[in-house]
């Protein structure tokens, strides 16, 4: 296998944008992260185009969106590619890239996740984001993301003895991160007493244990590292690409307190990198609630299991803490544009490792995770990232 | 890059199968495949899975499909993705199989196309098929396909003198052809006459130039050649593997009447492959309407630009013709289950070139070629086969 790098990102400001359709949010960033990499001109060597997107279709009407994202960004008729898994749908499409160019298929592969979400009102979207649970036997018993997620966050506070205010410093830390993001959806800093008196969505999850409605897109340049060392922007290493499923339904898995995607995926990143946990200098990971944070930090063996909690308490995982996570805001505050969340995370990782990270830089960064899941948990893609 | 080769395949009956989930179709055609290569009990020996699928989504308030199809089939926590490019959805995910297999990153994938179409009345499906349409440009102004193919008929008419009659005559063909598939879904023999007085639906497009919405699932191993060869069934090789993407709307075109996309993925994959259009012994098309089908045995060179028409009245493309086309059936009379289609193209490619077809076995077949559109030619995917 070669070695693979980013040699570009670019990234629109998470929002509510009415007025823009999906293809100026794909031009945005897609047209950025070509341009970080000095080729817009020459962006014709772009060989594939990948397009992380969870559900244009039911938020916007706009299905086989790939092709529309090829001419948005005049890319020619190459081949246009639209991966969909849940919230990781970006996370996976940036995986294809690297494994293509790892396999010496494609030279250059743009990867572009996009979400316009608020086309809808909240129940709309409620429903569209439903459907990525499973349709029978938990969408149509009633089960949300909300209300999944709270029956996870309820389990871990029985079997650990995580708390309401752990939960509440998750998203004080966010938000107190996302303020120094200026592409962060929500910079607005929170108190742990306004968090904890929140009102209730899901008990015991509230309004602030809850990640934003966005949209947005984010793009990534994919090329082997000796090209990129070739190309305008420092070039950052993908180290290891880990994908895993698992069982579509809580009540398929024997522990809900434990992602196993994330283990597995986190496994063979590692694995491909011949790095652990112990090695990773900041991550970013999927918040999509505060105890989706606890359970990421556990699973990829950042923190001890059942410990999520109070490490967020101690500041372990607050930026100058041992291990930063989610210093860009997260899900909860930079926004959760679905299909573009797992390529953003793969931005800050790699405006981290660069040092361009202004004053939310991470000092001594040296290698970056990125965590991505699908549903309650059934896809996760973890990414390893280092300085080349 | 490795020699790949399809070493199982499988596909449910196409049809209509209100009580069936998402979940049998795609354990019942998965299943197949892996007993077919003779590794149901060593299925844990798959690495990755490949899920083609338009929009169970919009069908079944289904999606993130992927890890549902890895779970029905337990095949554990590899990863699972699922691609998307309208009808073409299948033929993508097979690429991404065959690629990966192809760039030494894994040594099997399964490759799932699925679709379940009938849960919705007819109103519901026009309405989530026109969202592979561009949704502001076309859907928005009252386009659907049959508009959309239609408006390419007229213009093949008025260009190429394309008659009513061969229109009428590419539906005879296929009816007659789907005859001898068991597993097709309308398998009743149709007149020319009846064709052509069959009520309109866009003119000049009337029942008969419409491919079937059904419920079905394909699947295709994909492995190593050398793997294939230890396997219990006859490996055939993948000898090109083609993609492109083309301006999502008619009015984008310099000429409706091309699908450039079809161009674009033939001439990669014949390049790979080191053949010509002179080298194909038989074709599976994209025949989502008559009119379709003339446009692909034109673009992918079968036959002179302007004479599909002529050559289906001649009875080139039939079974025991020059070059036969969808002796399967095609999408007319077999079905187009949308997700499916890609991957049940290469389950008759595969079964043509082992000699397995039985009555409507090709004599002499030694490469075969599977063409799958998306939309009115944004994507396209062409495959090409040989026996090992």
């Amino acid at each position: 296998m070669r070695e693979v790098a980013v040699a570009g990102v670019g990234m629109t400001p998470f929002g509510v944008y009415p007025e823009r359709r999906l293809e100026d949010l794909i031009h945005d960033a897609g047209s950025q992260a070509l341009a970080d990499a000095g080729i817009w001109e020459r962006r014709r060597e772009v060989e594939a185009l990948y397009v992380g997107n969870f559900s244009a279709e039911g938020f916007n009407g706009q299905n086989h969106l790939a092709p529309i994202a090829a001419r948005a960004l005049g890319l020619g008729g190459i081949p246009a590619t639209r991966t969909e898994g849940a919230c990781a749908s970006s996370g996976i499409a940036f995986r294809e890239a690297a494994l293509l160019v790892a396999g010496g298929v494609y030279e250059m592969v743009l990867v572009v996740g996009v979400e316009k979400m608020n086309a809808l009102e909240t129940p709309g979207i409620t429903r569209v984001l439903g459907e990525a649970a499973h349709a029978e036997e938990e969408a149509a018993v009633g089960a949300t993301f909300p209300s999944l997620f709270a029956m996870i966050a309820r389990r871990h506070m029985h079997q650990y003895g995580t708390t309401r205010e752990m939960l509440s410093a998750v998203a004080v830390k966010n938000h107190r991160h996302g303020l120094r993001n200026p592409r962060a959806h929500m910079r607005k800093e929170i108190t742990l007493e306004k968090a904890m008196a929140a009102a209730p969505i899901c008990e015991p999850l509230n309004l602030y244990d809850c990640s934003l409605i966005s949209d947005g897109a984010a793009a990534a340049l994919v090329t082997t590292l000796d090209r990129a060392r070739g190309l305008a922007a420092m070039p950052i290493r993908v180290l290891g690409a880990g994908q895993a499923s698992d069982a579509p339904c809580l009540h398929h898995k024997p522990d809900i307190t434990v992602s196993r995607a994330t283990r597995w995926a986190a496994e063979r990143a590692f694995a491909q990198a011949g790095l652990g946990p112990g090695d990773v200098s900041f991550a970013e990971v999927h918040d999509c609630f505060t105890i989706a944070e606890i359970l990421a930090t556990e699973d990829l063996g950042l923190v001890e299991k059942g410990k999520g909690g109070p490490a967020v308490l101690e500041g372990a995982t607050s930026l100058g803490g041992r291990i930063p996570v989610n210093v860009s805001g997260g899900l909860k505050s930079k926004g959760h544009p679905v299909g573009a969340t797992g390529v953003a995370q793969i931005v800050e990782a790699v405006t981290q490792l660069r040092g361009d990270a202004g004053d939310r830089q991470i000092e001594g960064a040296r290698v970056g995770l990125t965590h991505n899941l699908g549903g309650s948990g059934a896809t996760c893609t973890v990414h390893l990232f280092g300085r080349a």
